[in-house]
């Protein structure tokens, strides 16, 4: 007898069918019981008038039931299964859970929860964030193919610690040193040689010893890069229209309420956003609270959850951005807010051979040390300029996550390389 | 003006119009020069009749031509561009070239190729393979998602060397040894626990000393795990639908031929593959050319170029295998072969608790150190199974690639870790 999944059995009333699923919650009344059965699409309602059939079932077995459905307006999606013929436990949960599963929120403390993510991860609010994960991942790809965008794969493991030495972590590569890249900056850049533009999702590593809500060691990143810009205009109408592409997705698939995306997102220049902020005119970033009271003016004042800053001072973008024209001490370099968080960084890059040499010669950086890189630009490059995306953070802001890690599955940080 | 791609120039006849790309070959006639421009989607030809113009172009130049399009059924796509009015070039290339792009085949060697990776992945053939793997991903995602799989994404950084401790790569995690994950497999056996069926493309690491044209150290796994199974025959069904999809996928998006996916693939035991390759029958595994004398046999006998291997011996198989309840020192573990080749292996894993417990200690392992992935089995799982494709290894036998390192954009073999 074929399965039929929680969300279906209304299209099939007084049907004999077979569900299965864990037990989400077994609640013992006097003369019957009811089990509620979890599967991935929702809950299923059995009930039992034979108590000998479920005198030993425990929630989170895993059961499959053959009933019959039973129209009946006070159960979830209309109808509940009557007349068990057959409950068979496919596997059977012996020991205590560590935390109940069918209550509205998990009551168990955030690090109780990632110990025991193969259990937490179960439970409906958990599993919905990752849900959107998914539908925002697929968002960003079908936004971007749209777009023409290609995408690649890049090498996870790189011979040099590049783009900011310190937070990268070290391995044994057959006896040598090798690093764990930070992000594909340097191969979405080659790439844009090849497909002119391209997209990656994929891990990025990050050897950064902070404990903080906002912070993971490994994360996922959504990145893409395209050829033939103007400036990082070109790149910000990109960006925009694919996060617009990612919250349809997400509202399609998984039914969440997302934000909506203004057709031109408000831009402000670092300065202007400094001004905004009340931070002294002399910072050379924003900080956590700079970027909150930015988000706070852009949607009091253009009714928008995302603002762009744009024009980050050179000292503090990487040796590949491309400076201002206008007023080389700043770049067109760009970070996204969004809800007061920066999600997304991104902006026009050199692509001039000879700026290059400049550029890492300025940084103190041996040339020499980026060969392999550098021959995309010996070899001709369109003007281009890409973005980064952290998606656990995003997903965080949308489904107001207090903490990143409640975006991932199994989350890494600098204490935490388990489960 | 905007920019009109190669491709689309017929769409324009008699219009100025502006094309960007590389110059893929500058052709110096006695009165004409033709300037074959180079761009995402193919080449256009720009016929120069004013020498001065294009005195000091060099190829592999990136350009900006603005021109008109004139009918011309000699030239690709039907159409050539002249009176060129202006030739802007966005940055020039100064030095020779390691080699040239514009014959049919890059004559450079592989090595040579692989050093300067973003010349050589400029070349119709080489980028043509990497399209070739965006649509085989994208066409494994399409093919699971409607079978209602959900996409995950996992740690690459995990506490113990897992699965086969030899082959894997140390780190230093904030001062401790961490490893690079050799596969998602434990992960995405939990997450069945969450959402039934999951999938994961992404990265996966073996340090593998093996230098041989199949062997990468980094390389792309195309995963997948489902719940609710009744054995390895029902995830065998649903990888056939799959490889089915991304084969229909790459023929859409590339108009690549690609060979006929049978509904049913033909299945050999692992016993009678041994007879069918002329193997001893106390092999306990098929060597590359038991793997080849399979593919001509399911080619010959059964006009498939895709064989399953089912019911390799238990010895062989990691310590999650679930045993052929009819003879328990064969498995219910399956290898696909396509032409010839290895490109997945899967089969049906354990699902009981008691299992796994007994199945590390046969292995001489302490189930103490798996306990987040136990977690999983203790807290109730289903019978479930799955599979993992080698993405490069697929690519690379489509298109013919005598070497793996061919159908992926920057290699990891034991020496390289450049570009």
């Amino acid at each position: 007898m074929q399965r039929i999944l929680s969300t279906e059995l209304a299209a099939h009333p007084y049907e004999k069918v077979r569900v299965e699923g864990w037990i989400h919650r077994v609640r013992r009344l006097k003369s019957v019981t009811f089990l509620i059965v979890r599967d991935a699409a929702g809950l299923a309602q059995v009930v039992i008038t034979e108590p000998a059939q479920v005198a030993t079932l425990t929630e989170e077995s895993v059961v499959s039931v053959i009933a019959t459905v039973t129209p009946n307006s006070q159960a979830p999606n209309g109808v509940e299964l009557t007349g068990a013929e057959e409950i068979h436990v496919h596997s059977a949960v012996g020991v205590p859970l560590p935390f109940e599963l069918h209550r509205p929120a998990l009551t168990a403390a955030l690090p109780a929860q990632l110990d025991h993510a193969a259990l937490a991860l179960r439970h409906p609010a958990r599993r919905a964030a990752l849900r959107i994960s998914a539908a925002a991942t697929a968002g960003f790809r079908k936004a971007l193919e749209t777009q023409r965008f290609v995408e690649i794969h890049t090498p996870k493991i790189v011979e040099s610690a590049t783009e900011s030495g310190a937070n990268v972590f070290e391995l044994d590569y057959f006896g040598r040193p090798a690093y764990l890249a930070q992000s594909p900056q340097f191969y979405k850049q080659m790439m844009v040689g090849v497909f002119e533009r391209v997209f990656e999702v994929g891990p990025v590593f990050r050897a950064e010893n902070s404990d903080t809500a906002r912070h993971l060691t490994q994360y996922t990143s959504l990145d893409a890069e395209m050829g033939f810009i103007a400036d990082h205009r070109d790149v910000m109408a990109a960006l925009t229209r694919t996060i617009a592409g990612m919250f349809g997705e997400v509202t399609e698939r998984t039914g969440t309420a997302t934000p909506e995306v203004p057709v031109e997102i408000p831009a402000v220049h670092f300065t202007a956003a400094l001004r905004i902020a009340g931070a002294p005119a002399d910072e050379p970033d924003l900080a956590p609270a700079h970027e909150r009271a930015l988000g706070e003016w852009a949607l009091r004042e253009h009714g928008s959850e995302f603002v762009f800053v744009t024009g980050y001072p050179m000292r503090k973008r990487p040796f590949y951005t491309h400076p201002d024209p206008a007023d080389p001490a700043y770049s067109n370099g760009f970070d996204l807010l969004f809800r007061g968080l920066e999600i997304v960084t991104g902006g026009q890059r050199l692509h001039r051979h000879a700026d290059y040499v400049a550029a890492l010669r300025a940084a103190g950086e041996p040339p020499a040390a980026y060969q392999g890189y550098l021959d995309a630009f010996r070899y001709g490059m369109p003007p281009h300029g890409g973005w980064a995306i952290g998606l656990e953070r995003l997903v965080a802001r949308l489904t107001g996550a207090a903490n990143v890690r409640e975006a991932m599955a199994f989350p890494r940080d600098p204490r935490r390389v388990t489960p």
